[in-house]
């Protein structure tokens, strides 16, 4: 057994999560864009929270809180997310960043341990700008080029303006110090519903998904409405439509029963009634922890394209636009994880990969790194109505301390 | 013979039509979207070449140029509209404006004539902010409610804004005088290769074809692209999908050869990469001259989506958002087209329906109404190609005066 005088304290946990719920409220979620009002409120919460809990820290040039310990001994890094989707979660990222802070409170002031819980919040772990922009920062992966070519995928504000609105125009960004952490602990919600299906309370984290995204682009002829016959058209918004239906009957063949597809987004242009549109796009989304799988499925995906380009009448091209290589989890973190549900979760875990890309896949490319995941109520996710019980929460905060110190002890 | 005194100046129209092509240039075609800064311009362009064609202008309180005549015998009205669909032609509108204007010139003036072509300019017919507003206007089918409630499609901007900021905002309308016109004449390009593929000058449009819109909205649920197994989804995106390429198998079995359709926008709600769509809506149009065959279709539709939503898993909802009934021309128009056709043209003329929706279907609701089509260069339409000959272009405008002439000497 764990000594039980280092354990998260459950109602101090629910009262920060409903203190920042109620930053940005939206209907019984939030709608915190990254570098909006409310998430820099959310920010400047934490930033004031981090004395008590032994940590100094700012809000840096890109948007990350990074709280950091003068205590001697080994430092462990733990933390999330502040934003939110558009219209979404009041736990998803919230729960990670409490999570780290209450382990820093109850672990920075114990004398009976050595070492130190640092405690980050990294900015648009969620995509409004790019991806894990906080996060790459941090591992030295985002540029100023970067910087200078982001923009907000909502309105098209550029990301330098946004920077400047937030007031983080001049700041310094922080950099990882090499050799600083033992490595990064994250907490986040499952957003699926393997862990409410089997009545488990923890999933301890194998992996996390590669995410292949693709922007599929058909070329038609853009004409009137009303003028063109049917026989004479080269509508590119029905060439996509045609699209999406071949791949929902021919992906299913050559994928596992683990990988996943998404068109998350269409554009027809010009986008009027009265037009045939002569140009359309698609955002496709592959997500598996199998390489293997994403290079077949990626091959079918061009066979396809080729196919549809012969058949005509309209041009496909189909470009990558990003590659996200699956990362593996610590498996020193696994068992430290695993152990703590023992002590505080009667073993009710399960080992389990990550199908949502986390910040933990950015920290783990240069640092052992750990992920477990607490229950969603029916599996929602990326919607106001996603939530979590209480007692899992604050089950999961028990765990998530203990591991920590389990981790801090080694 | 008609008299040869009473003829079109060939280069007088080109150098208009140029003109107004200067104004909002954009590639070979222009841009001037409803109340945007070119249009507005275009509107004064007109006014100030008013009192050369013996009229009376100004721009009315919703952006219509209505120029009149003290001339006593009967009037005749014609015109077209000045504003353009975004980056698009350069002759769809402004040549049935010029042609009117080159008629009141050559006709308001001769003293072998009696009577007088009033000019109209109708406002976004183009549809930025409604449908046929500025003619609809001027028959007395909008109201302020409906003025309070129009927004640009394109930005969302409030109609009122834009006439406030077009300096509009204080002016009266101008409406229609019972019996003050013996009729309506407009020209316009074909947008369809009818005239060009038979070597043909003029088309006599016999009708103008009914447009019903609908918005067809699919509701799914919103989930998270990475967690969501593919069993599990409700994806609305896909669901759309499948009803588009549904429409496109089982649409030609039901429709006549001239009955086209058109999806012409898709939205996809959140339409984030990485959320599965909970929501996506479409915008599609039919067109057809037989109120049967358009009967025939709509009830096509609402069994389609019946089988979609009872196939599941989303649900499907059909609103009919706009209701457009054909419209037909008055054959003693007709009459005098074709006759103009055969004094200007070779008798080079086809009677032919109208695919596309114009202002003279809304004035034919109260008075007599005409139209004529020169060729469309390839038939393209609403984009910055479209373009027809200037030999075409003389000889409609030859053909349009004389047809005036016709009209006012009855």
């Amino acid at each position: 057994m764990p000594d039980m005088s280092i354990v998260a304290n459950g109602e101090r946990v629910l009262a920060d999560l409903h203190a920042l719920r109620a930053i940005g409220t939206y209907k019984t979620g939030v709608h915190k864009p990254t570098f909006s009002e409310p998430h820099m409120r959310s920010l400047a919460w934490l930033t004031e929270r981090l004395p008590d809990a032994g940590l100094a820290g700012t809000i840096d040039g890109i948007g990350n809180v990074i709280g950091t310990s003068s205590r001697p001994g080994p430092k462990l890094l733990a933390g999330s997310h502040l934003e939110s989707q558009n219209h979404a979660g009041w736990l998803d990222g919230p729960l990670g960043v409490v999570y780290a802070l209450e382990a820093a409170r109850v672990i920075n002031s114990d004398p009976s341990l050595t070492g130190a819980v640092e405690v980050a919040a990294w900015c648009d772990e969620e995509g409004h700008f790019g991806h894990f922009l906080g996060s790459r920062s941090y591992v030295g992966l985002v540029t100023e080029a970067d910087i200078d070519a982001a923009r907000d995928r909502t309105n098209g504000k550029p990301m330098r303006q946004a920077l400047r609105d937030a007031g983080l125009a001049g700041r310094a960004r922080v950099a990882a110090q090499p050799s600083r952490h033992i490595g990064y602990l994250e907490a986040h919600i499952e957003q699926g519903s393997l862990l409410e299906g089997g009545n488990l309370a923890i999933g301890v984290v194998t992996s996390i998904v590669g995410i292949w995204q693709y922007r599929i682009v058909f070329e038609g002829e853009q004409n009137h409405a009303g003028t063109t016959r049917m026989s004479a058209r080269k509508d590119a918004g029905l060439a996509l439509a045609k699209f999406c239906v071949a791949i929902d009957q021919r992906f299913p063949v050559a994928s596992s029963p683990r990988t996943v597809w998404t068109t998350g987004r269409i554009t027809l242009d010009p986008g009027a009634p009265s037009i045939i549109p002569g140009r359309a796009e698609m955002l496709f989304q592959i997500r598996d922890d199998d390489p293997a799988v994403i290079a077949r499925l990626e091959a079918l995906l061009l066979t396809m394209a080729e196919e549809a380009r012969t058949a005509g009448p309209c041009g496909v091209t189909v470009e990558r636009i990003r590659t996200g290589t699956p990362a593996m989890m610590d498996s020193a973190f696994q068992d430290a994880i695993e152990a703590a549900s023992i002590a505080f979760a009667d073993g009710r875990s399960v080992r389990m990969p990550s199908g949502a890309g986390h910040d933990a896949q950015v920290l783990a490319t240069i640092m052992p790194a750990g992920m477990l995941f607490v229950p969603s109520i029916g599996g929602v996710s990326h919607h106001w109505t996603e939530n979590t019980g209480d007692g899992d929460i604050v089950r999961g905060a028990q765990v998530f301390v203990d591991a920590c110190s389990r981790l801090l002890a080694r």
